[in-house]
């Protein structure tokens, strides 16, 4: 007796749609078009001919650079469809990034969204394996050979796109944002990418009735697979040119937004505007936030606007989230307080990973003591195949099969995992362990700050000592004093920053925030 | 590159909502216990080392006869915990027919539940197989060498639940009514029950707070596998002992349930119970019916007493449900009585299953007319690895990878499949064909009626001609000519029944109507 198998693929749930709801509106593209499944079908298919007529082979990386629109998930479907990689690249890296991460991704066809055609001009003769540069648009003198997207996906014919016939096929590949080191291309599966989406889909409550905000960028691990898991269940995307807080905020309201996922920084943008005060929505609006844990503040006025926030935990490596602080029925009692503090944990592991735990150097266990620090590692079908031709960094990920995070954490005796650093983020002063989150959410917690991070400061007496980089929220007057006092207040004395810099963070481009700048500028600014 | 593999299994479902939620009820068993996830899971733990110690083999059939209890779903976790194959037994059977399903099957342990304790000493001396009987609550004297269920788990220990290491290893074993023939046994694996779950998850709607009613039998396709799907997400089970219209209009009402799923048949006896009419539920009631298709009536009762009715297909082969009538939000405007005509359609294919199609012998499509009559096929990871030692039926019931349902539909503009009939079930009279199905709608549509089957009985002339069994409402005084009568004026008239017979409706033991019964009646009946 033989198991009836069928890959499991992302495709089938655009064919599905396509099937079942055809004239529903899948995306509203940032130019205001209005894009229904059937089109969003037909125009995924008609990329998946266009690539194989550019002579793309099952296993080619292709190459999509664009912001938020329909044509970038159509490439979700339409570029796998033609047995492609999709390689999403970030809207905002440097030109020698994008040299490496093309090289490096041998990349074949690289489509260009016209708002981004500068970079590919400046960089086009670097590139050594890009045959073919497609642009939305106007075709720019600069590139000579590139194609009109329109026109290259309408002269092409073909059976349109076709599943994988081993459904561990490569789908996507997504280079990490390397805040040390070379970028990595983290590969995805079409299995793995079809079991996050179901999760992702569940643990979210997305619906055919779902109206999905891109307030996360696509290229971020394909969106955290909402590029695939709004589509699952026919949803509607609703694609945004550029996060700024007020359109944000006026787009939720105008479409009736359901869903949308923003990292903590981009929520503070949103609390901190001025027109959040007045807002206070009366639809159901759930966000989810992540890659980095929000500070209660920041969860508590989230939820004061009306908006139910989750919190979530992952990795490029994971396909974006594996963890989520799932609300319990008795969190209805808490006061606000308390509840912000439970909700900025990171959580228990999401419904198709298989496992997550806090480990010591040998893998055992930690206790569940809310003390004990370990490694969150991972272990699931939605974690990276590897990295892309690097198996030396893909060896050194895995230890017996548990993905190894570099995160550190502790394991709450209701089994919630809370991050206390990341490896390198914990601060040693006189030979104790100081969380920088733990100090950070206190500076966060007083008014007029928007932002804090904390880093360790090289020193000869204790080793390490805490600096604090903050920005205020505009015409806020906090004084570094007060923020210093604000810590001693409420957390032991050596955790409190020996310097408190007011500045702007410097972030990654898929906004976190660079400790390694901050280390490096609290290195040069010596004492004081 | 090696893709990170874990297999799929139903088990991490449970594992998952006892880490998560232990202390919220999974179940609340007939006997009143409230069972939290904690317990479910130490149950089910319990079981499989029972089991083990027992000399229950990987691969080895493990039967359980019991109605739907705390007991029956944990089961669904410890069997193939153990390494065991579920077989659920239907409670309806005769005592031939548990012989010949417990020697077929070759099952080494029986688990029976004290209600049902009869049986099994009735045919214990037939068994050739079953090394070990387990009975919940007291042994009797008739099963010498028996085990209270209680004392049977309690001595065991060992490892508890241990997931599968391949996902296509078998899971289940659930047989086939046997309308004809001998009841089949069809094989499901890890892998599909997981994929059905998550798709049946996501269908619905079922979250934490679901509370899922327990109408429909366990032992039937493992209840559509909501045994499955209702624990991924940490939602509620409740159990009933006996399905009895008042007590499950009240159980609603009560326990607040959310989801509940009903064959027609079951759905009838709710909507004709005398409280029905005061009945408007004020809480979210999702039903999901199947098994056969509602009467256009049935859906619009259903509906008048706050309810939203989904219409479902499956078999026994598909793990149950593999088509659902996905509702349109364009179906928002119809009036009551189209709506329930659109809804009596079987509709589209659920989330994770790949493709269905109504195809001719050739297994081409049929045309989307609504009216070229073809053979519904599917193919899809949840459709059953085979007929336990079975290998004729097996391969007589796939054609190049699709299912063979039997079940003969056309395909609307829309998309959305109807059956007309099974192969077997339409009528041919005078070269022409009549579709049972829709005669019962008519007949259905009479204030009056119960229910009612249709059914074709040999006839010199016309070959065949349709011959009407219904079962009136208590108190109706609808008369057999005004029968024939509403047929006239809504079909053709050679679709009118030449005989109407009132009668009680002879079902299997999952409430399916036997027309086979009805056939040999009809045809001993001659004219009349």
């Amino acid at each position: 007796m033989k198991a009836t198998h069928v890959p499991l693929t992302p495709l089938s749930f655009l064919r599905r749609s396509a099937d079942i709801f055809p004239s529903h509106v899948a995306a509203l593209d940032t130019n205001g078009d209005a894009v229904t499944y059937a089109q969003l079908n037909k125009r995924a298919s008609a990329l998946a001919n266009a690539l194989r007529a550019s002579g793309v082979q099952p296993g080619d990386r292709v190459a999509v650079l664009s912001p938020n629109t329909a044509t970038l998930l159509a490439a979700h479907f339409g570029v796998p469809g033609a047995g492609g990689v999709l390689l999403a690249l970030n809207t905002r890296l440097g030109l020698s990034e994008y040299t490496y991460i093309l090289n490096h991704s041998g990349a074949r066809v690289l489509v260009v969204d016209e708002s981004l055609v500068r970079a590919v001009t400046a960089l086009r003769t670097s590139l050594v394996s890009v045959r073919q540069i497609i642009v939305t648009g106007k075709v720019p003198a600069e590139l000579p050979g590139s194609m009109a997207y329109d026109d290259w996906t309408a002269a092409a014919d073909g059976p349109g796109m076709q599943g994988p016939t081993d459904e561990d096929f490569p789908i996507a590949v997504n280079y990490t944002s390397g805040t040390s080191g070379r970028p990595k291309g983290v590969v995805y599966t079409h299995r793995g990418a079809y079991l996050n989406s179901l999760g992702t889909a569940i643990s979210f409550g997305l619906t055919r009735d779902s109206v999905y905000l891109w307030t996360l960028p696509m290229f971020h691990c394909n969106g955290w697979c909402f590029a695939w898991a709004v589509t699952a269940v026919g949803g509607r995307h609703v694609c945004l040119a550029k996060v700024e807080p007020g359109e944000v905020l006026r787009t939720i309201a105008e479409h009736k937004v359901s869903h949308f996922c923003a990292a903590p920084v981009v929520l503070n943008g949103l609390v901190s505007h001025p027109d959040a005060g007045s807002v206070r929505y009366e639809h159901r609006v759930r966000v989810a936030t992540g890659g980095a844990p929000p500070s209660p503040t920041t969860i508590a006025r989230v939820r004061s606007m009306g908006m139910e926030l989750t919190h979530l935990y992952g990795l490029t490596e994971t396909y974006g989230p594996c963890l989520m602080c799932e609300p319990q029925a008795a969190w209805d009692s808490c006061t606000e307080e308390e509840l912000a503090t439970t909700m900025a944990r990171q959580g228990v592991r999401t419904l198709t990973v298989e496992g997550v735990r806090v480990a010591d150097t040998s893998l055992r266990d930690v206790p569940a003591d809310g003390r004990t620090v370990g490694q969150i590692v991972i272990r699931s079908n939605s974690v990276m195949a590897g990295y892309l031709d690097d198996e030396a960094a893909t060896n050194a990920a895995f230890d017996q099969g548990w993905l190894l995070t570099g995160d550190l954490a502790v394991v709450h005796p209701d089994g919630y995992i809370e991050i206390h650093d990341r490896a390198k983020d914990v601060i040693i002063t006189g030979g104790e362990n100081v969380s920088s989150v733990e100090v950070e959410n206190v500076l966060m917690s007083v008014p007029g700050v928007l932002e804090a991070a904390v880093v360790g400061r090289p020193d000869e007496r204790w080793g390490e000592v805490p600096v604090a980089f903050v920005t205020l929220v505009e015409g806020s007057a906090v004084t570094a004093e007060e923020l210093v006092e604000a810590v001693r207040s409420r957390l032991a004395r050596f955790k409190a920053p020996k310097k408190v810099v007011f500045t702007e963070l410097p972030k990654t481009s898929t906004g976190k925030i660079r400790k390694t700048v901050l280390r490096d500028t609290a290195r040069r600014s010596g004492d004081g």
